[in-house]
């Protein structure tokens, strides 16, 4: 099978939830073009890609396509055990969060290097100081983490996420990751997408 | 010139926030690929967007790609109005924040359907109700707009955004956003972001 880079992955991760809530039979990439802004051949492209047939003379026919994607992309609907790692402004915010709630990813410990948020905070899942970090994300089988710690902590911890398995990091801070390539890291930090968005094509 | 897709585009805003903080006067793909993860092909395609010559046999020239990078990407320094429309969780969490402290992005206004959030929250700049989207905007010349309304606001909210010159969106919802290509959408639901990190290749 090809590999689906990660921005067509992210669209057809989106094009599936679009088409989860579609009513029509069947969709041309004309009608998935005006719901979603990217353009009928980027569509193409990326459907292309999940090397299936659906028809496309005519549309593709809805559902088929929907599973389609969601059988290459997400075969296992297992549930994913994720953490925080920071509890400032932005992790607290997921503390009692409802975000990933109907979805396989499930929130199940928080990280935060000041053992005072770790005491005080309340949370529907454990809070811990970021020093059992690595035995947490062990015993648990933690695979993705959301990481909202300060700019000068983000390179270290990050290295000990991926030393210990973590598969994802949501990258919410301005830092540039380095980590082996069998961590994906998303960078989701507000500066970088601002700059992204206000980047000359 | 060479029209730099978004991906290239936000590697290269991370790049150049890289080599700011780098200090090897020369700096090399490979090196590059080290610090960031992304593989030396990927860079060396990036860098070669810019149509520039900073030398690459050796190495580039640390300072000279940094500000190629920023003049091709961000000729114009001036200050980016933004605003928030959301004031829940994650709304709030930049209501006194610094995260956009010393970059050229200023937020100038805030909104939210409900009346009482607007007149109760503090805030270092005006809260409005959304019903005053339009002509705030217009008045202050916002240009980019924080996403983070309920999942059944966003699509209306983010049509008038659209309509009423507002060029970016960073998009906190799980919607699927339609906007004319006029208005560049960037999708930080953190459920979307781990559905891609966890997606197949």
């Amino acid at each position: 099978m090809k590999e689906i880079p990660a921005p067509s992955r992210r669209r057809l991760v989106l094009l599936e939830r679009l088409l989860s809530t579609y009513s029509g039979e069947k969709i041309t990439s004309q009608k998935i073009q005006e719901l979603s802004g990217w353009t009928a051949a980027v569509i193409r492209r990326d459907i292309s890609l999940l090397e299936i047939h659906c028809g496309a003379s005519n549309g593709y026919k809805t559902e088929d396509l929907r599973k389609a994607i969601e059988e290459r992309l997400n075969p296992a609907d297992e549930e994913q055990k994720c953490c925080i790692v920071g509890l400032g402004k932005i992790g607290q915010t997921l503390l009692n969060g409802t975000a990933l709630d109907g979805s396989p990813f499930k929130l199940v410990a928080g990280f935060d290097s000041n053992v005072n948020r770790t005491e005080i905070l309340r949370s529907s899942f454990p809070l811990h100081p970021t020093t059992l970090l690595e035995s947490v994300i062990e015993k648990e089988g933690i695979k993705y983490a959301i990481l909202t710690v300060e700019k000068n902590e983000a390179p270290g911890i990050a290295e000990r996420l991926a030393k210990c398995g973590v598969r994802g990091i949501v990258n919410y801070t301005p830092c540039v990751l380095s980590v082996p390539a069998t961590t994906q890291v998303e960078d989701v930090c507000l500066l970088t997408v601002l700059e992204t968005l206000a980047a000359k094509k």
